[in-house]
Parts: C-alpha cells; structure tokens; sequence
C-alpha cells in the first residue's frame, strides 16, 4: 500500500537500470508513487499501457511539472550533470546513477548548486544497499570485528561487455572498479590517501588495442593506517563473483557469493553447489529496491541521503589517482 | 504490468495468509489482478485504501460477481469445503490452502463436484514451489541422481504455537507433517504405501496434556521400495530448520537452509554464519508468490494445475495412518 | 617415544584392520610396544623385516608370553570370543573389534568371564573416537544443546561387499548399521527401549536373493522419550557419507562428511568441492589411532575403558530386534 | 617399514622444526632412517633414549659421518650457508629450512658449490606440500582453470612473535610473506618481475618502533602478464588464515582453512563452525611429512628436488624488492 506522503516520482530514462527503478517503484515501494517517466525514445503508449499516468519523450515536461516531487535519473553519464542542475533548479529531490562525472571539479559545482537550492541528492551506489554488505558494514560499525586492517573487494563480471562501450566507458578503474572505491570506503569508514594500480590486459586483445585493461588489483591506503586490495577481472567463466572481506582487530568478516538457491549434489563425478546469481540484475534485485526506498525515505523526513555526491566525489577522485597510477606506474597520492 | 488476460480473482479470509496472497496478486504478479477481498471482519475502507476495488464483509458476493473468475480461499480449515463447493457452483477456479478436509472422502465429494463443475483446483502446498526444493525435485525428476533410495524431510519449528491452537489442530501430524507428507511424494515422484510414526511429547508438557505430541519421526515406504524418513519437532532453538536430502542410485541432492546472508564471521570466540530465515513467511515468501503464479497460468491456459485436490487427499490419507500408527504403535498400510 | 610403562601388545590376526592396529602401535602410539604379532597365514620373516620382535603362527603363542600385557584381536568374527576367554585366563587386556557375537548371551558370558578375571575389555567401535563424532557428542555431554529430542546418523557406504560377504555377514543390521546403532547410544548418552527397522533390496537383486536387504532406515525410542533414526545403504555413487545430527532443547550440532582437502573449483559448468573420503581406512583413520591409545591408557591406569562389553551387547541387542522388526513388521521393544 | 635402500639421516639443530623433522623420520617415512642428530645443546642420553643411534653437540661430526647420506638442516638461519657448504663438501644431500640468506649472491655461490659438489638441495618451503595448496596447483597445472590471471595468497597469524624476535627477523617481508612470494611462484607457475608493497604497524606499536610492520598488502605482476596479491597480518583474532585463490581463463579455484572437525552447531545465538587449525604445526603437520619424503625419494632416485635453493633465491629476491618497495614507497623491478 502507498503511503500518504508517498513521494511523487519521474524516472528519467528508461533503459535497463531505469526499467528497474519504474518497476521497484510501481511495485515493490510504499513511500513514492511513480507520476511519470521520460525518455526520447518512449513509446507512450506502452508506458500508459503500465498503468504509468505521465509518459513524456522531453525530460523537460518532467521538471516543469509542479506534481513531481523527485527524479530518479537514468540518463547516459554525460548528461547526469546537466539532469541534476534541471532537478535542483526546479526544486526537485534527486536520485542519480553513477557516477555524475568523471571530472571531481564539475561534481563539486553540482554540490554546491544543489546545496544551495535545497535539493537531497542520493548517488545509486546501490552495493552498499546489498544485504549481505550491509550485514558486513554492521559488523565494522559496531564494533564487532574492532579496528580495520585488510579490507578486500573482490568483483569480477561473468563477461566484458562489447568493445565499443568499453571504448567510451572512461575505463575499467571508472567503469567498473568505481563501485569498489565506493565499498572499500564504505566497509571501512575511512578515506583513501593514496593508489597503486595494476592492470592487464588478458581477457580479450581488443580491450588492449582498445586503450583499456581487463584484470586489475589495487591497493589503497587509508588514513587510518588501514589497507585496501580491490580485485576486478572483466571476466569469470563461473559468473558473477561478488565477494568483500575484512580483517579487524577483534576478528573478520567475509560476505559470500549468492547462489540461486542451496542445492548439493553429489555424485561420482563431484560435490556440486550453484553458481553465483549470474549478473548485477539478479545478484542486486534487493539492493536496487532498498536504495530508493531509503532515498524516498529520506525525502519524506527532509534528512539528507546516507550516500551523495560527496561519496561519488570521492570515488571519482579514487579512480582519478588509480588511472594516474596506472598510466605512471606507482602509486599516487589523493 | 498486468497481462490482458490476467485472471480476475478474489482472495476470501484476510488473515495472515490471505494477506500475503493478496499482496502477492497486486504487486508480483502479472497474470492476475485483484479484484475484491472478502472476510466477515473486514475493514471495507482500509481495504479499498489498498486500491482494491470491491471489499466484502460476506463471501457470498464474491460467488455471485460475474467480474470474478477465481478465488483464493483463506478461510479457517473447517469452512475449506464449503468454500471450494461455491466457487465450483459459480464456475470459479479455486486455489485453497491445505488441509481442505482431514476427511478423505470428503475431499473425493469436493474431487467430484469440482471436476463435473469443470472447475480447476489448487492446493496450498507452497513448498512445492521453495527454488531450493524445487531444484532437488528437478534433479530427481531428470535423473541425475538416478532412482531414489532414501528420501528425508527435516522440518522444525522456531517455536511451537499456544496450546490452545494445537487442540483445534488435528494433531502435529495433520497440522506439520501433513507438509512433510506432501513432499516425500513430490521429491520421490511416488507414492506411500505403508506409514510408521513414533511421537513424543519433549518440548512443552502442556502440548502433551493437550493429547498431541511435539516431536516425531516418520518412516514411509513407497511403491518402488524406497524409503522415506520424517523429522519434525515444534521447536529449533535456532529457527525453521528446512532440510530435504535424497540418496537416488546415481548419486544424491540435498536443500540447506537459507540465511538472510552470506556472512562468516569469525572472531577468538568462533567462526560464525546466518541463522536461517525465521519462519515460514520468510522462508517460502518465493514460494508463496510463485505457487499463485502457476494456478493462474493454469486457469488461463486451462490447464489443470500441478499439485490439486488429490495431492491434498493422498497427504490427509498418510496424515490418518500416521496418526493411526502412533495410537496403535506399528505400522500402517494406506 | 614410548613411555616406560608402555604396554606390551600382540595383535592377534593380521588382515586389513590387524595391520592398521599393528601400524598404530608401532609408529603413533606413545604409551604400547609391538611385542608379537599372531596369524596363522603369517610371513613370520616379513613380520621380523618390520622389526616386530617376536611373529608366531598360532595365538596360543602369545597367550601364553609372560611378555605380553595386552591382546588385540582382529581375528575373524567367530573366534572372538574364543580369544577373549583364552585372553582372560591368560590374564592379558583384549581390544576386540566388533561385534564379539550376535548372541548377547554368550557376551554376557564373556563379560562374567572378563569381569572374574578382572580383565579390561574394550571394543572396537572406532566411530565414537572420530574428532568430529567426538565433538557432537562433547556438545551434547556438556549441556550446549540440552536435551536430545531427535538423533540422527547417516551412514552410506561407497559400494556393497561382495554378495559373499554378505551370505556370512549375518545381514546388514549386524554387519553395517551395528555401528550406528551404537553412535545413536553414544551420541544421545541413552538406552534404546523400541527399535522399527524398514528395509529395502534396491541396490543389487543379488543381495535380495542372498536373503539380505542393502537400504533400510530405522527409528528408535530412547528412555528419555529421544527418537533416533539411522539411515544406511550399501552403495553411494559419491563414496562413503558419514553424518549425524542431534537436535536438543537448546539447539542442534552436526557433523559434516570429511574430504580430502578444502578447494572449491568454479568452473563455467558448477563448483563443485571435494567427495568425502573414499572409505573406512581413510575417514577413520585417527579414530583407530585414538581408540587403541584410550585403551592402552586404560590398561596403565588400571581403569575400565570407555567402550566395552557392554556396549557391544547393547548393540547386539539393538541389531536383533531390528532384524526382528524387519521380519515382522513391526516395532520391538527391548 | 622403513625401505631397503632409506635414506640414513641426521637432523642437524633440535629446536621445534627439528624436532617435527626427526619425529617425521623416525614415525612416518619408509624411506629414510634417522641415523643421528646434532645439536649443541643435546641432552645426548635424552636423544639415545628416544632410539636414536648417535647423538652430537658438534655438527662436524655429523658431517665426518661415512653413514650419513644426508642432513636436514634446522640450525639458526645465520648459519643456513655454512651448514650446506659443509655437507656439499662431504657429499651430503641436503635438506635446508628456508631462508638460507637474505642475500641473493650469497645464494647463488651456494648454488655453483652444491651443483659442482653434485649435492642435492631442498629448501623447506613446506605449503607446497599442503594438500590443499597441492589440489590448487594440480588444478592449475593440469589446465583445468585455464591461463591464471589473478592469484591471492592471504596469510595471517594468529598472533605476533616477540618483539625480540621480530627485532632479528629482517622484517616481516623476509620472515612471513617469503611463504607467500615462493606460494605465487608455485601456484602461478610463473615469475615475479614487478612488485609492490604497502605496509602498515596496526597490531602492536612496539613492532613499529622496531622498525617493522605487521600488516601489508603486496601486489606483483609476473611475466605472463597475471597479478598477484598477497594479504598478511600478523593477527587474527580467530586464528591461523591461510587461503589462497587462483582466477583463471576457464574458472577460479580457493583452497579454504583447515578445522579441527566438520561439526556445524546451532544455537539460539548463532550457527558456529571450528575457528581454523591453531597455527603452522597443525596446520601443515602433513605439509612437514611429505616434503621430507619427496626430498629423501629425489636422493634415492639422483633426481633434483623440486624445489630448491633457485627457489628461495627468487623468493629472497621478491622479498628484497618489495622491502625496497615498502621503503622507496613505489614499485620495483626484480
């Protein structure tokens, strides 16, 4: 059932990630109702046909309407700037995809513009909204496994996507290892001083010719003292694989991979357990509801988002310095 | 996004259960929408507060809207009968939860009236639709374990229900294993053919004074000579304990239970996992939205459903020898 | 380095399970020597090559070496109890493996005998020396999951004997499930009052027609009103399944089947871990170590041993009135 | 049985790895004698009673020995290079706790001694032999997960040696992570030709004012092109943690932790498994055996160990590279 004070709500862009944030809504969520969508390529019809009152080609019409309180945008990265100073200006709430930018100055300009006009922004980290990470970051935050040591991100693709993304994709470190920056920030609750990036490229040649690599580890340091190692590969012949741990100074804490469910099968040949949920879609269903929900949560109660642009910044800056340690060969300072 | 043809359907009895299928119909599933409730304590405004259109305190209204095409009747145990026999006077499809009657030829009365009516009908045995249990049964049913041999159920309680609830339950047998009954013939794809139970009363001696037992085994033997096995016990101290495992001839496959999360933490004291989801509405929420799922599936394409009113007859009937066995103490044929 | 007190041991008959006895003393064991090996098939210059001082033929040899202090008998089932008594007469300590004799009166007898001579006695039920069998029951000793309710043993063997073996095995109660029957008094640290045995020929035709069964499934009542059931079959296309679970008052503990080493393989077609240890001699392998090191402690310490005469007639009396079960249909109390 | 032609052996230096190797020989391998061993701080009758044949303060003895084929060498590692020139000298093939030297020249002179002197030499990089470190090379090497592209090592102890000890260790690098440089050698089949390592003084601040780190996170890039990474800690509150994982072409394989029993126990409170074995000795107790009995087999067979003191150079080279590293605070080239 929809609350009362459900937050009226446009998602702007309706590809993938943008279909799932209109379906969690329309479904799943109590606190926002979904007033509109827009997209340039919309079949309006189609869009009325699910029940979804406004369907507009122009994202303008969303912000220009006085009946939506909050976007949620889904826009290709290099318009999430330009969405956001729309959202702000028209004195709208805003949900972005990552990662607004790859350049930390213009975030900074958008930080400031929004904070000025009012406007919540929350930032679809949406690994931090994951159950089992959540349930990881409970355990650093309260203490349970004491002070941070190690803290590792392990995130492999079950495949690499088409060349010509990766070709405009700002990079691996940005493209992919940026949601790694994110969690090795948020399981720590700490920040990151200084990157070493090292990269190769063994997946698929044409990622190399590309300018791109495929397999990557990177340590971090915080200012803690604490480490960081990220793991990424663009591909694992068995699936997904999502995994975090950390070692603290009262004992460790490791979130598995998620399998569809719990079978064991034995037989001559092996002993046989599920492959992991095959991809993000899948693997992050629950994640992908829980951060609008907190989002329109916090629309509702005028507190600021737990995860905002400062949090992409950061991670920006982060992939900025690996990409920089990457090209020089040693590690970088932020 | 409601399918043209979704099925138009009313959910009788807004208990608990009746709740989470109703909830089920407006925000999972496409192939049906909700037409109206109905329940004699029914909060008519809270209910079109929900957005359903119709709300009934009598569910005779139900039987006579020519608007509604199947009902889901979650109505207590002992006006199951009743239920069914209207909607197969109206012509309406029925899904109903377990155990429709302990009586076995009164499920044969409900048998026949419901096939002259023509009526499709589907019983509540959500189990059947657990992704883990169903995973066990696929691997059974392509062959991949062979034939069966051994079949276990484990299936335990968090905690045992008052007192007061096990007088009016039938007994443990009727009210717990009678699930258990269910699936030892859907994993095996056999029947029973011979019951013994040995009962004990170690949990709550007041469940005892009430004539019923609180913890139990079962061994079942089937056409093809396996051999099933049943544990049930009101109480785990550490939550719904949910196990199946078959040895077939080729191999074997078993379901563990599912957690919440993935975590293992591991401090000086111990390394430590998830509990299992608490109760059955965690447990089997998949479950419950999937088995609503495929009854509608089965009325639009006319089908009859997979799991129907003889799959209830064939658990009431090992549910009856079972409780037979325990008063007499040896085994009984079916 | 072995103790100064050191037990001077004879292993009388030398197969399979004599050699592994003989191994243990000579190379594990702290508190025996290997004085003498017995059998009348021996090499007596291979036994000397492994530097066993002194190798005889015929075990009246050993009985009467005033040398010797302790006995352990691997000879075949049938002469067990011969060589128990000679033991005794000889006033030397026996080790005997199971199961002395499926008539618990002629081990009655012995026990008379054993006890007149004050002669310790113990068992071979290695099972209860397994680390992992160990600490389930540990945690039921100690009171860290109550009070049983419900004990359960799986034990599947990877492949059936030889139908010989099994003419002259006095069927599997007695040959296979003696040893569950004594796990579940072990484990629960109670006595059987009722035993229902359910049997199966769905292995091989050929033990059907020798007059055996090769799955079957039992259920048991304990004094305390603890049900125990035990699962067996003779063949398990995965190799040798040794587990058990115990469900108490506060909580539950089982112990998981045991495998060569802990790598978990992801491949694009599963992941799969390792299958337990192929059989016996592996999976056992410290608990025959252990057994034998507790006896010969208890010789030094003039103590009774953990295990003996007893428990074996416990056992025997269990295996009957399930094979009495078996024949009748029915459950039989002890 | 020990075989015709074992190995007569002395074990030079008694301390606690001298001690597992002379009990090693002594118990468990057939293909070598323990013959005599030499320590200055022998208590010689101490040594006779336990049935060892000659017992020295003076190593030369060992060394003059014309029954002696080989030693095994657990002196103090300051003394690693003269122990294996002197037995070079006399003939004897020599087995050598790791790490002979921190300098890499002094290595390879020791090296043209041994190979002119035409003296086998094994180091005691022990994890080789870990049966599960064993299965993940296997799989490697057999082709099973294709070309490896990520490999982790994480390594912690369960708590910090003394100051003192740390003090005279030549770092934590050169004492802990060497395992772990030679185990990325091992598993990946390949060189090491960048690393880089980042440390931090987390455990204890008196390991800091000594000049060293107890945490460190270390990347390597082998020739291949694949990436390694190295996890250690000095602490862990639950344990020894030794894990290593492998990604590859065609899928990943991990070697988990290794515990005392399989037992799994639910409580109320949590669902708890055993905390890992304690530490090196019980963890790599069956690592100990069998890389003994491969050295003694290579001396039988006139075979070259299969690893060696070209082994420990390139992993004293890793550990001299990443030390710079740690100190030039960038990555270095081996």
């Amino acid at each position: 059932m929809k609350a009362k004070q459900a937050v009226r709500t446009a998602v702007i862009g309706l590809g993938r990630i943008g279909k799932i944030h209109a379906d969690n809504v329309m479904k799943y969520l109590d606190n926002a109702v979904l007033k509109a969508v827009a997209d340039p390529f919309l079949d309006e019809a189609y869009a009325k046909g699910l029940g979804i009152e406004k369907a507009f080609k122009d994202p303008e019409a969303v912000f220009r309407d006085p009946e939506i309180d909050a976007v949620v945008v889904c826009t290709p990265t290099d318009t999430h700037v330009e969405m956001i100073r729309k959202a702000a200006r028209a004195k709208k709430a805003v949900f972005c995809e990552k990662p607004v930018s790859h350049d930390p100055k213009v975030i900074d300009d958008v930080i400031a513009e929004t904070r000025k006009a009012g406007v919540p922004v929350q930032i679809g980290f949406n690994r931090r909204f994951d159950p089992n990470f959540l349930a990881v970051r409970n355990k650093i935050a309260d203490g349970t496994i004491g002070k941070p040591r190690l803290v590792r991100v392990t995130s492999y693709d079950p495949a690499p996507p088409p060349v010509d993304y990766i070709r405009h994709s700002g990079g691996m470190l940005f493209d992919m290892s940026i949601h790694d920056f994110d969690m090795v920030r948020y399981l720590s609750g700490d920040e990151v001083v200084t990157v070493y990036a090292k990269g190769a490229n063994l997946v698929d040649p044409r990622i190399g010719e590309a300018g791109d690599i495929d397999t990557a580890a990177v340590i971090l340091s915080f200012k803690s003292g604490a480490i960081g190692v990220i793991m990424n590969c663009r591909e694992a012949a068995y699936g997904y694989d999502q995994r975090v741990e950390v070692l603290g100074s009262k004992g460790g804490i490791q979130a598995e991979n998620v399998c569809p469910n719990t079978t064991v099968l034995s037989t001559a040949d092996s002993v046989r357990t599920e492959k992991p949920l095959h991809f993000f879609l899948e693997r992050y269903a629950a994640a992908y509801r829980l951060e609008l929900g907190e989002f329109f949560q916090a629309v509702i109660e005028k507190k600021e988002p737990g995860v905002g642009l400062l949090d992409v910044k950061e991670a920006v800056l982060i992939a900025e310095a690996a990409t920089e340690s990457l090209k020089q060969g040693k590690p970088i300072s932020l």
